[in-house]
């Protein structure tokens, strides 16, 4: 399958993977790396050296920036903000241009584990890994790492309850608890989980 | 009056009123609604099945999505977020397949009353009614139903105190104070709300 | 050194100084004055009676409006929201339309002194000073004017420290405190900000 382009966006990366669709005024620069079967929503932006997986779905007007990896099967909600320098200045600034000469003064990079959900509008801050199959809740600003299955709500963010690979909320643990709507089982579930994550 | 399109607004929805003006990198789909007299500020995006009335102002960035219905006189502040699904995966991971099949099973409609005004970038989650008049300040995340002429801070978002129709906050209950700005009494504030609307 | 502008910009004011760059589908309006080296990520929009000082970043999706003053060096993060309405409605309402014929009846100011910083996705309400090199953390609801060089966290957001003219946090206050990072001592700090905004 062929990659699908809206007339209006600009998509210079040329590793956009079979089957996925960039829609209108989005821009993909040359350098990000995208998967099969992603769908970038209208006036998102792809920024060089940004990773994302297969199956992703990015609505409209998400950010993406160089540091940032998104793994497979993730839903990135519309408007998910993501970030990758702790203290930002502008680089025009006299005082420092000497910081942001080379990135590893500045560059705080985040990773978005399998199967996680941003929800509309969320900040994630940077230098962060968010736990495979997570949920952060719209509105939310992620300030620290999150675990596997955590729904994560507020500013900052509280891991209020966990939530099932389906999305459903658990009334218990991920690795505790069975969904009753999707009927996958806590052992199911950690074994999903690759082994370095389960020691989150 | 004719409908004004910038030249690189994209509208493909043949249901917009006359007098509305569609400002520049705008998306209208195919299948949106919108009333007349309603002005929608750049880089928006209205998707097929939303539904905006009469003399409605939709500020730059706005994401008005299937399901959400924006009724007459609104203000819709910039980057102001709607969202559709209270549990979002990606509709491209296998498990998550089976759901998205069906509207059914995802889709939770939000409307906004007569009048409403939403603060920049706030967030209103899924499955909501504002009530008429309300006011949503900014950057508040709106978790739950609204009365109306409620004014709404926060994250998330708590009533904090009554604003008139004319957007001032009153001293009072909206049903019991007089509005020293525009005149206007508690008790033509109540006969302005349809019968349903007064019982809420 | 000339401009450059993406072939996607709208670019209506001829008031953009040297050097500055203005990327992909971003909308500068005509009356909308930018200094030099100043450089515009993509999709933001800057209305006309907007005022951007030299060597300021502003990234992707900042909305800057009429009231706007933005002095040199500032960072502007990503998809930072500004406002200049206390009490917005829709001006196409009827009960609406007597306000919004004069300015001064709804237009409220905001300045951001130089070398402040503001995280992405921020919202700064209407009729606001932001203090000399303040930085506002990403996500936050800034409701009040903001001191010279204070950090400022959360909805609404908080001061919580203190930071240098180079970014870093400093562990007192800016006007008792040396960076052990860039060296600068607490009198040059001083020193730096104008003598108006000494007494802040």
């Amino acid at each position: 399958m062929s990659v699908r382009i809206h007339p209006t966006a600009l998509v210079e990366s040329d590793e956009v993977g079979s089957g996925s669709s960039i829609w209108a005024f989005v821009h993909v620069m040359k350098g990000a790396q995208l998967g099969s079967n992603v769908n970038v929503g209208d006036h998102a932006f792809i920024e060089a050296g940004a990773i994302v997986g297969n199956n992703v779905t990015i609505k409209n007007q998400v950010l993406i920036w160089e540091g940032v990896q998104i793994e497979d099967n993730c839903f990135i909600g519309p408007r998910a903000t993501f970030t990758n320098d702790r203290n930002p200045r502008s680089p025009r600034m006299p005082i420092s241009k000497e910081r942001y000469r080379d990135k590893v003064n500045w560059l705080a990079r985040t990773i978005v584990r399998e199967g996680s959900s941003i929800g509309a509008a969320a900040t994630i801050c940077p230098g962060i890994e968010l736990g495979a199959y997570c949920m952060i809740a719209a509105g939310a600003v992620v300030t620290g790492n999150v675990p596997p299955f955590a729904l994560m709500m507020g500013v900052p963010a509280k891991h209020v309850a966990d939530v099932c690979a389906c999305g459903q909320r658990l009334p218990g643990r991920y690795d505790e608890t069975d969904c009753k709507y999707c009927g996958t089982t806590a052992a199911e579930r950690l074994m999903s989980l690759s082994p370095a994550l389960k020691n989150h």
